[in-house]
């Protein structure tokens, strides 16, 4: 994984999604060589860099214009734009006209998670992949209630992380915020 | 529990403990009202201040002036100030001076564990409970360590806490840092 | 706390609620001695056992049978039934019985947490407390929303313990299933 | 990963170590087609077999025979046995007999930390990693200790996942065990 710390990164957007939830992502993902990804709510960029760096072609979608400008300052920062499409538009429409997707990412639903899943399921390619990643407690509650009516086989987790800051007098537990990981297969 | 934000803090002095923290130390220590308490490494008063409310004694050490004179400004604060009295010295000289106690507390011990562990157990009643709260890794497994050669009844808890920020998107999770608490009973 | 190993268990009955739960929702509560306090879905007793030898009087409310006597036993084990007041009934017609309680604790909802809620919040006094705890992901979320419109200050926690066995080779650490705590003031 | 359902398990042997734990291992161990992999304490062969999927070679120890004979069965189950030697031996032995690694996982050390990583960081490339997997708290403190004498770059973390099981009435979340996870570079 990309290390956290090399990414450019803005306060105003959030991310990068940290290293060990990526790792996570793109395992749960079983991202390959051959993959159209659609990632909706990329922010910092940190989970398109990650796909980028695996999949056959990446769309990174955010309503931010500033996201998608972060995201293209790390793309370009590790060589990965030629991969990636910078889409800037809602999720809704942008999923409208793409075809054919391996994986489809939501990192952030902006309120439409049940129009965005429907629409992603019906371009999703059969095995292909829905992941939902949430700091809230609502979304998972409301991606699980969507993705059992496509009778799709959901996957839940959620991760509670803690980093160690080795000092002189000991080795400090520092916590990252919990984070609540759903995969479904199509 | 008083909550976390009615302590006065500072910003070079660790604590206030978190509320959660101080009610899982007070059901763990079981204090009652004749008890004699020692709390080490007093910080900002956390502790003392919850101890000082049950107990009938509570000995509030430091090496630290600044926290001391902030554990005195939080009980006065409280007006919990009555039953509590300010040692400034370090714990094993203090521990030295004071006989019977029923439960010691162990914050933070700057590197003395060892020591303060045996004469505490000394001067412990039976019945009595040694509690040693930590950020640390290395000090709970020191402090196991001791505590096993005294043959005492050793818990050991983790606590990972998070928590709500309740907002118009939804309801964020927040981590606390993780403590390990560790009680042992004479 | 009473242990958790000094409760009679059932197979079929979920609970006790763990110590340290029982613990924080003591202290999350302010639970007193002039207080009535309605235990909704009481289980084995945990929570119940705790109010009692806190509060003036508990009703303990439970649609199963089995549960209220495996309550009953475990408050005779401990002589706590003077104070309780089993109630064999579902959690709506039992509260409409109810007046002027001053704690609602909702451990298990059966599906009418909503219905639960509102006429839980009319009978509380002012200053009193609704607490949910959970082991779903859907049901904090459930809750905040229903409270949210009663405008109480609401607070989420979610609270994730591991305990260590302490064996020859070193301590392993055992985690309980995470548990969500909401408490909010009328 | 491999679903953690897809080894042949025995309750005497412990693992495999959990699908989402043998993900952030191989992230952080960045391995990659040439590597030279040392796997101390294989078990079940949870790590054994990821490596072997993405190395050049794994030498898979243990001095459990059982164990070695299971990690065999689960290599030739998913057709990686081609890439692996078993190595029936203790770590220390078996290790000075290899020259030349580029990952050393340590799964299990029987009480030889020290010496184990010792000889293995004579033995590690340049840029290669110790890895140090534990359930224990004493194990990661062990480890730190040592490590930190050969200056090299620690990272130190500890998770905890839990995962959900969708029922009708909503989504229980199971904890799995903490498991913390030591990453030091050469």
């Amino acid at each position: 994984m990309i290390p956290d710390k090399d990414f450019i990164t803005s306060k105003d957007i959030p991310g990068p999604t940290k290293e060990e939830i990526r790792c996570l992502v793109m395992c749960k993902s079983k991202v390959s060589t051959g993959d159209i990804v659609v990632d909706i709510g990329c922010g910092t960029g940190g989970l398109t860099l990650e796909f980028a760096k695996r999949a056959k072609n990446v769309y990174a979608i955010d309503k931010n214009s500033d996201a998608l400008d972060l995201t293209l300052k790390n793309l370009k920062k590790h060589n990965l734009e030629g991969k990636v499409n910078i889409v800037h538009n809602d999720a809704l429409s942008a999923l409208k006209k793409i075809d054919g997707l391996d994986i489809l990412m939501i990192g952030g639903s902006g309120g439409d998670l049940e129009q965005i899943i429907e629409e992603g399921f019906k371009k999703l390619n059969d095995g292909g992949k829905i992941i939902v990643t949430s700091i809230l407690l609502e979304t998972p509650v409301e991606a699980i209630k969507i993705l059992k009516k496509f009778e799709m086989n959901i996957e839940v987790i959620n991760v509670a992380i803690s980093k160690g800051k080795i000092l002189e007098r000991g080795t400090i537990m520092y916590s990252n915020n919990p984070i609540t990981v759903i995969t479904a297969q199509k």
